[in-house]
């Protein structure tokens, strides 16, 4: 089987995000996705879906963009690439639900091609919960651990290891949930490997909305008070800082004159900041930041 | 008279930190700052004023340090320095009101010594008003222009347009609110002109207060609803983008492990975010967001 090409892939992204829009839709039950084109004048643009009126999903969109054009000098500075042109595709995500009870949770999956054929694919998913639920992280890096094993059994470790370094909050030494995975620049060394990685990436893709139907269902109808709702604003202050100041793809974006609305879909509807918040010792506050630390196998975690 | 010595400074600064708290104290009625001293463990240390409990402000701290020790590698590199040992000192102000009709303000003094000789003042104060005013925003550059003026005549301009380079977010293509005065790296030719910068900034530090009282006094009893309160929402998340994304000495001292709390004590207490928020035309709003803008002379705005 020839190697896709690079248009191909970008189809089957948007294909992909047409999907993961619908289960969304589905899991929630109430809120729908509103479509949102742009183009990029110096070639290429997007549709950013916005998540409207949800039931149990407050804000959030579901990013597709196919880009091409010269190489921006930051992009091939940093990358250290040769200068000519380059296309790049991918689907972000990132969803802030109503109820502390459920997790913040982001993915991403992308390709990246120059014209002298370099190329890469990369990609993530980590959740972020605001109060740290054992069974629900040893649930979700199970479920991460499989679709990595049908691919490469060297995927989980050394991608669960990146997630924890990538999503850190280094001022605050805290990482920003519970991790997941995160790989970059993976590229094949054959057109059969070509298409591994690329059907790797579509089963994260496959993956994603099952696992937040998974905790929409199992954790929506959960009680919670203004306590917990205070608490919910200061971790998504969190998410802000880490997407602010730390994010590789959010830094770069702002850095490049990339789409302001669409790189920061991610920002929560609402944070909060309070000085030197401490939560009282014995809470679940306080379970919650002494288990946002790398290296934490939650696969076998036990309490 | 022999140029005041770097301990000399700190004292200074020290003792304008009090004055400033005690004139915010009054101006807002009822709240108080609660000192939180800190050390670094590589030399010095700071005494964070946190205010709580206000009437007219909401969230907001007057912080002093004076830190010293080896320069730390990012920071040689940055300022392009000799190694050696350096001393900093400085007083910063961030208050966010309750009200949306009353402006978000900032204010630094800062000195800064290399063990070599090299030495610098630095400082400004800009204004965010949730609702650009225009009677405010001449009324504040006039005081500002009035203190610049009796220290050199080419302070004001020079130092306006440098505020409104700094102040800006490139990623809006905004500026952070109505501007003031930025600068830096201003060293002294003789031991009367190091006196003079000094008196300079500690005139800004007198001036500040009063500003600020000005402006509580004159605005914080205006009505205003949810409408307006959202939109302070929205300009409070422009805030944290600016100072998370853009601003130097923030992105600094999370960079060289400053101390987190006492940085992101700039942070106010809510912030919100929406997709493609836009003002309807000819609201207040939209008045706002058409004036933030660089190279407004607001000493001779007419609408």
């Amino acid at each position: 089987m020839p190697r896709k090409s690079k248009e191909d892939i970008a189809a089957i992204y948007k294909q992909m995000q047409e999907y993961i829009c619908q289960m969304l839709e589905a899991g929630d039950g109430k809120g729908t996705f509103k479509g949102d084109l742009w183009t990029r004048a110096e070639g290429g643009g997007g549709d950013t879906r916005i998540f409207q009126n949800g039931a149990i999903i407050e804000k959030g969109g579901v990013a597709f963009s196919a880009v091409h054009g010269p190489t921006p000098l930051k992009i091939s500075e940093k990358l250290k690439l040769e200068s000519g042109n380059f296309f790049a595709t991918g689907v972000s995500i990132v969803l802030h639900p109503f109820s502390p009870r459920v997790p913040i949770i982001h993915m991403n999956i992308r390709y990246f091609e120059m014209e002298d054929g370099t190329h890469w694919f990369g990609g993530g998913i980590d959740l972020t919960p605001h109060y740290i639920v054992p069974e629900d992280a040893t649930y979700f890096h199970q479920r991460l651990k499989e679709t990595c094993d049908a691919f490469d059994l060297s995927y989980y470790p050394k991608f669960k290891n990146w997630a924890d370094d990538y999503f850190f909050i280094k001022h605050r030494q805290e990482t920003r949930g519970v991790g997941g995975i995160f790989y970059d620049r993976l590229s094949a060394t054959s057109d059969t490997h070509f298409q591994e990685i690329l059907d790797f990436s579509l089963a994260l893709g496959k993956l994603f909305p099952e696992i937040y139907s998974y905790f929409m269902k199992k954790n929506a109808a959960l009680p919670y008070g203004p306590e917990q709702t205070a608490w919910q604003g200061l971790r998504r202050g969190r998410y802000v800082e880490f997407n602010l100041v730390w994010d590789a793809g959010t830094k770069f974006g702002l850095d490049t004159n990339g789409r302001t609305e669409s790189i920061l879909m991610s920002m929560p509807p609402l944070a909060e900041w309070s000085y030197q918040q401490e939560p009282e010792a014995g809470s679940p506050e306080a379970f919650t930041l002494a288990h946002l630390k790398k290296e934490i196998d939650w696969l076998t975690y036990t309490t």
